[in-house]
């Protein structure tokens, strides 16, 4: 379940939303600039943003997970061996092009943080880079190196919203969440599956707290919430070479109860990764797919993704077409390719609280379709209208509301579950990703 | 590679082409009649197609491969039984509905088995169903009953493109490959087009041979053709719960070159296949990965899938867009999940024989870049166009060419190889299954 259920009316309603989450924790600072630059690949004219984070004082108290692509970005082979170091003192992040297998990345990825920590006084391996964008092209390392002063002189403390927009590409909206907790609180950003033009959607996270909270303490805590958050969405099932996710504690506020911590910061995930698939590209329907009664809990979140991933279902729910038999089709590709011996005979499924299959077959009438197709149409984002150019887009910047496409599935066969957010599959995901050129 | 490489520059050729390799074997005849009928579970007008495939006298040589989805449908149910029997005389297959998990599906699929056995004078085991279309709604039987004695009373030798045109649902065109072997003959026919990645078999494929080949050798040989040919291609990972393929010899040719025969079954197999891929719904780039020097068959094919799979690679190839950094990052989601200790250094990659990547980075340049565009466009079946009423839909009912969107993958670890087949992602997949409700 969400642990909010908000609704905006207006751009204006959420960015004063926006506004409220977005107070920094004590003992950080953010700051970023843009400028002009042409990418050596593909010689036209292209704006880059960097974006700052900057601790007071360099912590010991971080922790970080990164992408399991096998060709990892450069940013993520730099922050990888970051892990190891004593203490981190600040994050430089850019857009437009993600340093991925790029020749010389890695130099400059670590020429970046050298200038970077020259100009805020820290050692070069305390500070962790990240860049986002296009696969496979060069940094501007030299246009990098001249913005960097402008981005530090920018530092501000009091809000994270510049560094939530700095980071924000394609992305519809920034995505900030937070958690108080004691007298200290946890602020979350996120960069999701928006992209910039056509490229490698790259989920960017970074999360800021005043809590002291030892850095083993805050390592295990991450990976323990990351399970059931970030590694619980799947937009499009492609896994970017630039994913991130950092938490860094100032240490300001001391810290009586680690269980309400970590509670605080399941939550500030979990809500993270669902305003990721929210507005995900081309996104018109969040599914949540609770599975339960599985025999453990991989097979659960395994059974989860399969739906979430299965091509045609999604097109069904992006039009409003209860095609529950594309939904059974998912399940029974995954037991058939994956654990083909296990009982099927007792599932059942659910569809907005409508069961549509129990015993082993389907359970529809004409009265269930009508309230099905009601309840994909109550948990869409907004309808999708024939663009003059041919070329769809969305017409909000702003999440009108939370509700989801609720899918539950009991496996009837163990005690483990596992909930699972996706999106549908819509002309607006094709005009995003084969309508622009890059 | 390709057996052929044909071009068709209308409908009509492409007709006459088919029409050369419909020559049905001796000891067959096919019949087909099209009903109106109302869906109990969606109450509005809709049209099925009977088609029926008969054998002059029962054979004991026969052959089928069904889908692994866990929940498979009735007609899969029943055939399972259906390869212990001694002989088979017919196949009925029907379109429209899919008989998967629907109430009594496998009593309503023997029922009609019954019938069409007693219509043709054979035992009620000698017959082979198939059903494809909606999963979960309920066949029609006493429309279909009603229906059979149209279908026996239409069985003609001479030609199987009835049969071909008469199991399509979403597909454009009929689809014949054929094998000369001997005095005798292999003549295949399929129906493709939507949730396709099979899993031991295709959506509906019926092989006929006049050879004479004993029951055993049969088997062996389309389970060694299968994994190179319908095992080997996926448009958009989707699989079928009702998935079939059978091959039925009515021995009527002596057959003097077992190895022959085996070399003509896959040439009719691989054809078909790629004919499913040119034709799966809303293709307009089919995508050849071959994919060699990898340490496994296994891991050659999973790395072809991993790329044809992949969403935003298949988008921006529909947008004729040499987003080659999607293509890594799909071969490296593949490796980073499921082999994250295979040596990725030395893997070369090209596409349309430019080399894209090499030494761990890419090798672009903005001359590659046009090269690469030039070679997506070589590949386009048609140009999209934003329709008037919203709904993409392909403007030609025949294949134009069979060029394909060639990527080669040397992984630079081992001995093995495989080639695997796809389709991009496009408007017109969308609107086919988003834009129309069922």
């Amino acid at each position: 379940m969400p642990s909010t259920n908000l609704t905006f009316s207006s751009r204006e309603a959420h960015r004063a939303w926006l506004a409220a989450q977005a107070a920094l924790p004590a003992g950080f600072r953010v700051g970023t600039t843009r400028f002009d630059f042409v990418p050596r690949e593909a010689p036209k004219p292209a704006k880059m943003t960097l974006t700052l984070i900057a601790l007071d004082r360099p912590t010991a108290d971080f922790a970080a997970a990164f992408t399991k692509n096998a060709f990892p970005g450069a940013p993520i082979v730099v922050g990888r061996k970051r892990l190891n170091e004593p203490a981190l003192g600040a994050i430089i992040v850019n857009n437009k092009i993600s340093n991925v297998c790029a020749p010389g990345g890695v130099e400059t990825s670590e020429r970046i943080c050298a200038e970077t920590a020259r100009l805020l006084g820290l050692g070069a391996t305390q500070v962790l880079p990240s860049s986002t964008g296009v696969i496979g092209w060069t940094l501007p390392a030299d246009a990098i190196m001249g913005a960097l002063p402008q981005a530090v002189s920018s530092l501000a403390a009091g809000s994270i919203l510049p560094a939530a927009e700095g980071i924000v590409t394609t992305d519809l909206y920034p995505k900030i969440r937070r958690a108080d907790v004691g007298g200290g609180c946890i602020v979350g950003i996120a960069k999701g599956a928006g992209m910039i033009e056509p490229n490698l959607a790259t989920m960017l996270v970074y999360i800021l707290t005043d809590l002291a909270i030892p850095r083993g303490e805050l390592r295990a805590m991450l990976a323990r919430v990351l399970d059931a958050s970030f590694n619980a969405i799947s937009i499009d099932s492609d896994t970017s070479t630039s994913d991130t996710v950092a938490l860094l504690s100032s240490g300001r506020v001391p810290c009586e109860d680690f269980g309400a911590f970590e509670r605080g910061l399941h939550t500030v995930c979990r809500d993270l990764a669902e305003d990721v698939v929210r507005n995900g590209e081309g996104v018109r329907h969040v599914i949540r797919v609770s599975v339960s009664e599985a025999a453990s809990t991989g097979l659960a979140r395994a059974l989860g993704k399969a739906i979430v991933n299965a091509p045609l279902f999604k097109c069904a729910v992006a039009g409003n077409d209860p095609n529950v038999g594309r939904l059974v089709q998912a399940i029974g590709k995954h037991i058939g390719a994956f654990a083909p011996k296990t009982d099927m005979s007792k599932l059942r499924a659910s569809m907005g609280g409508v069961e549509i299959f129990a015993n082993g077959v389907f359970q529809l009438n004409p009265e269930k379709e009508t309230a099905l197709v009601a309840h994909l149409r109550g948990a869409e984002l907004y309808a999708s209208a024939p663009p003059k150019d041919g070329v769809f887009s969305a017409p909000v910047d702003f999440p009108p509301h939370e509700r989801c496409v609720e899918i539950a599935i009991e496996v009837g066969n163990g005690p483990a579950s596992a909930t699972v957010f996706g999106g549908d599959l819509t002309h607006e995901y094709v005009s995003e990703n084969a309508d622009y050129r890059s």
